[in-house]
């Protein structure tokens, strides 16, 4: 064997329907009765691990999912690499809009549709068959390696949060792996160098001690989805600027030079508006291009709102209750505890006469920003030059990866984001994809910057 | 026999037992399961119709759920009643906060619990054992008596609208008689001589072409969810005052003795709030008595709202599609059609920028008033003196009865509203009841109405 390149092209057909089997098992972390699915999802990981060679592999129980943790660390001298990867997806729903099933793998267009194709089932695995290939090729691994892998990240990860903060000897590493975000756009080597922080909050609303009659009673009577309609009308003006108080006081804008960088990317605003968002135009703060809205710029969003009858035909009532998930993205230097204290303060100041409303937190993390100028970032950024023949560009995600804060915080290391996804690949939506070329790609290009970052 | 009101009492028993029989059975229009216990409703009113002796009772099959006709026209030269009533209920969620299943019927605190038991099969039954008891008394009717029951009152009434005016011949009347509304107060005798109209709509909004990752595309991507509470939200004012262009335009307040005569009668507004709206406070236009509100102001509500995500835990999308149902209450002399127009304008001037909405009308019918000099009328005010030895008083009430408009429209009678229901029935709601007492006492006024009106 020569190379990871032609291991790689050797063993196409086992490394997908390895894939495969993976992500046939419906291991969506928010829904009680996958549970045992996620376990599932937990075993065969484990299982993978051990048959690459790593050892000490463990499925550590938590209080909802179990983490995997497996090791090697044999290159005494060399760097150590905490690899972190999630098994866990997000619901499905809603099931009708998906061309075929989404934990039936299919491949289509020479993508792989499926709910956890690239979010993060196969770019997780990316990580483990990376390994097997320089082992096959090198008979052992060119650095140390340490893995992490999460069943919670798209419940909030509580559980690797506290292993994290218990565990730091054990996890100690010079820099973490992570395979979660996207390619700028195809075929151009992309490391991500800042990701938004998130709180998520449920709000409920109560109005009358009953759902009544709106012919007796309207007029009169407070009614709850329409005092939740009210409240949460106010929390963005027409532009979509944040009206809650102090949420902009400690934002930091990305440097003149980094927001310079941005301007130099290619950026079709119709393109992004028609194959992407897909609605009639884009919103947002006029005065900020696109990339900045998305990358650097706190966010309001209401995920989901529900109260009174919405079934077939008609039912004249005034709502007794009311709920609806919202949540803030965070920029630098934004401190989750404020956001969600300056939010509750809102709440409260704001909510219509008659209602009583509850602001629950089911989650909150800061941003992060990775220094470009890292030894490991600049191997990763020559690894994926080399695999792609293109100089590799920087930039943020307007997602969250919480892990990335934590191991920030808590091991003092930073992440290298070697995300092989795509822009259009349907994250948390119906017909989520990964397109085929960036699996195989992407075990190449791990596997590249981890030999050369042994050598380093 | 001597009396319509010893032979109440002497049948008191079975009486109840018949009811039961009827609010037993699940007849929910709104619901597409619930069609054949519709069908079974409608005929076992339709076999007790000829149980009391009323003859050409017929099912007339509709598009949707069956009319029930009955009449006996052998009183030449003594007015013709048209009783009418709908044997069709509401749906019964939330079924969690029922004391007691919606559709077993059980006598509690001198009530009887069970969708329906007011709205209206306990009301339209009245009439029907009222027909009995003046058989058994007087051997025959003492007027004409025509009969038409609907199953379609709680879903717009579609097809019983159709078939009043295609068979204006055949139900020719003097006067209408509806038991569908409610007593001022426990044992105060009530005419019920102006009711609300009522459009009703379903709001769709349409954002993204498919649920977004709020991490990729929160910041530049339009949101329905956000879109439609935006939209909303715009529709009152902070004191419940209707912002929609035009809407109080056509309004015909009542007359400044329709006026006085509410302002006269008993009404505690802590009471109204704490036994039967039961939350913090009552809102709507603060310069207007709550009575006026609830009887003859216009309203908005929202009845329904749904979209994007509100299961257990946190999903962050960018929803691509909700969907409100709203409706307006309409007073004298609001048209249905230039308030529906209105809201459509409303609401294409006010949609929030990268949404698209669309407007369906599930139901529109205008408010009525009756003519309190009507000889009817008054004589139905005396037959309820006499039966609760208390003056009646004239009202108004907020909820609509769409076929009292139709029968003015198509048939040019007026209609009297004689209702037993109490205020705190919780009508539409969990734990309707209908007050054990009222229905034999509304057997009695019934049977004295007709006696009276027939020597009339």
């Amino acid at each position: 064997m020569t190379s990871v390149d032609s291991f790689v092209s050797q063993h196409r057909d086992r490394l997908l329907e390895e894939l495969f089997e993976l992500l046939r098992i419906p291991s969506v972390s928010t829904l009680p009765e996958h549970k045992e699915d996620v376990r599932r999802a937990a075993e065969l990981v484990a299982k993978r691990l051990g048959e690459v060679g790593l050892e000490n592999v463990e499925i550590i129980p938590t209080d909802r999912h179990p983490l995997i943790y497996a090791d090697w660390l044999h290159s005494p001298g060399k760097p150590t690499v905490l690899c972190y990867g999630h098994y866990d997806v997000q619901p499905a729903d809603p099931l009708e809009l998906w061309t075929t099933p989404p934990f039936e793998p299919t491949i289509r267009n020479g993508n792989i549709y499926a709910r956890g194709a690239v979010d993060d089932k196969g770019q997780m695995y990316m990580h483990i068959k990376a390994l097997e290939a320089l082992r096959a090729v090198h008979g052992a691994f060119p650095l140390n390696i340490k893995v992490l892998i999460e069943g919670e990240e798209e419940v909030g990860g509580a559980s690797i949060a506290k292993y994290v903060l218990e565990n730091k000897e054990k996890l100690k590493a010079d820099v973490a792996l992570v395979s979660d975000t996207s390619l700028y756009e195809p075929g151009l080597p992309t490391l991500c160098v800042g990701l938004r922080g998130l709180v998520y909050m449920e709000v409920s609303a109560d109005g009358p001690g009953q759902d009544l009659h709106s012919g007796s009673y309207g007029g009169a009577a407070p009614n709850a989805v329409y005092g939740l309609i009210e409240l949460l009308a106010k929390a963005k003006d027409a532009d979509g600027r944040i009206q809650i108080p102090g949420i902009y006081d400690d934002v930091a804008g990305p440097a003149p030079a980094e927001l310079a960088s941005w301007k130099a990317l290619p950026f079709d605003e119709q393109g992004f508006l028609r194959t992407e968002v897909g609605g009639e135009c884009l919103t947002g703060e006029p005065d900020r291009m696109v990339l900045e809205r998305v990358w650097s710029r706190p966010t309001f969003e209401v995920h989901g709102i529900g109260g009174g009858f919405t079934g077939m035909g008609s039912k004249t009532v005034i709502p007794a209750k009311a709920v609806a998930k919202v949540s803030m993205r965070l920029v630098p230097d934004q401190d989750p505890d404020k956001v969600v204290a300056a939010f509750r303060a809102w709440v409260a100041a704001n909510t219509p006469k008659g209602i009583r409303t509850e602001v629950r937190v089911l989650g909150a993390g800061p941003a992060v920003v990775v220094n470009p100028d890292h030894p490991a970032i600049d191997v990763a950024a020559r690894a994926f030059k080399e695999v792609f023949g293109r100089d590799t560009v920087f930039i943020r995600a307007g997602g969250s990866v919480p892990i990335v804060g934590d191991f920030a915080k808590h091991l003092g290391i930073p992440t290298v984001m070697m995300g092989l996804g795509l822009p259009d690949d349907a994250l948390h939506s119906p017909n989520e994809k990964f397109c085929l070329e960036n699996y195989y790609t992407g075990i190449r290009t791990v596997a590249h910057f981890l030999e050369q970052y042994g050598r380093a």
